[in-house]
């Protein structure tokens, strides 16, 4: 019988990062044997998201760090959450918690610049992406 | 016949609210008929989203309201739109205006801490909430 | 056989607009022969989104793009990356690249107001939108 959902791990090393996780999400299509189709990428977390953005100069995602960090500033006046991480909880609704992408002939569908990012607002954590394999028909 | 799709309608409390809808989005997984696979959640607006966030302390999402009315103040001088709730736009765009959700063995698959929301940014109104069913084959 | 994934060209006309591609996705649902179920677009580029917003007044999606640009300035003092453009990068991350509308009797199902856009962030170029057909099964 073939599986049509995988649970993945994506430790992140601090309290801000972009973790390229576009390598382990490739390794997992086979097991998923999704010919035409595409896969949902899915958080269960609610202080870090799925995002794609560039994939060559980390300094594109260090960029859009500080500027959210800019925008978004950790602690401000009227935050009332006592484990005073609302601003995670902000950046997780505006990044988003799932992706879809699509997959033809066997293949993730990227345009040249794209990877895969788990977005980590409130680290260092273990956090699960759940993936589910949807196949054309 | 199966079902595919369903309609379900938000009434939101007031000119900015999260509503949960997790509980609504539950009862109507057995209608659909979906062992494995997703369910897709789509508003039919342009002044509300669709997120999830945590479900335990309200102060949570009343921090993100909060937030985003700073960031975005209902009325600035370079405003063109007449109706004057390009604000509850903005967010519409940023927040976004559908969810999708893994189903696994006939239950949603959400993390301890997660919930759904709609989010109302120009109410309060009743909201149409479009579902679909896409079942793993 | 019939066609599962279709890739189509928008060309933007200036460094930030919203490009209108109702009218061209509606054109193609026939090719994809979809009765229920839902299309799923993707942009393949990191400087650019797709959103929902309102299809009639254009001061609004006029609106979104001005209070964007002063939210999000296009060079601030910690930008590092040197091609100049993480403003774009960064509302690509926010805004999204990708959509999923559903499709009801070979139909869009489209809210009164909603339309579908290409929002251009570092023009203008031509940009690829990737289109899976999802049919319910």
């Amino acid at each position: 019988m073939q599986k049509n959902q995988i649970q993945i791990k994506v430790t992140t090393p601090s309290h801000e990062a972009f973790v390229s996780i576009t390598d382990q999400v490739v390794e997992i299509i086979p097991q998923l044997n999704i010919k035409d189709g595409f896969i949902h990428l899915f958080v269960l977390h609610t202080t870090c998201s799925l995002t794609i953005n560039e994939n060559a100069d980390p300094d594109v995602t260090n960029d859009i760090q500080n500027r959210l960090r800019q925008i978004i500033p950790w602690k401000i006046a009227s935050d009332r959450h006592l484990e005073g991480n609302s601003a995670a909880h902000l950046k997780c609704s505006l990044i988003g918690s799932s992706l879809t992408i699509p997959i033809e002939n066997s293949n993730l569908v990227l345009g040249t610049w794209q990877g895969i990012y788990l977005a980590e607002f409130d680290g260092s954590r273990t956090r699960k992406v759940h993936i589910t394999a949807i196949r054309s028909n």
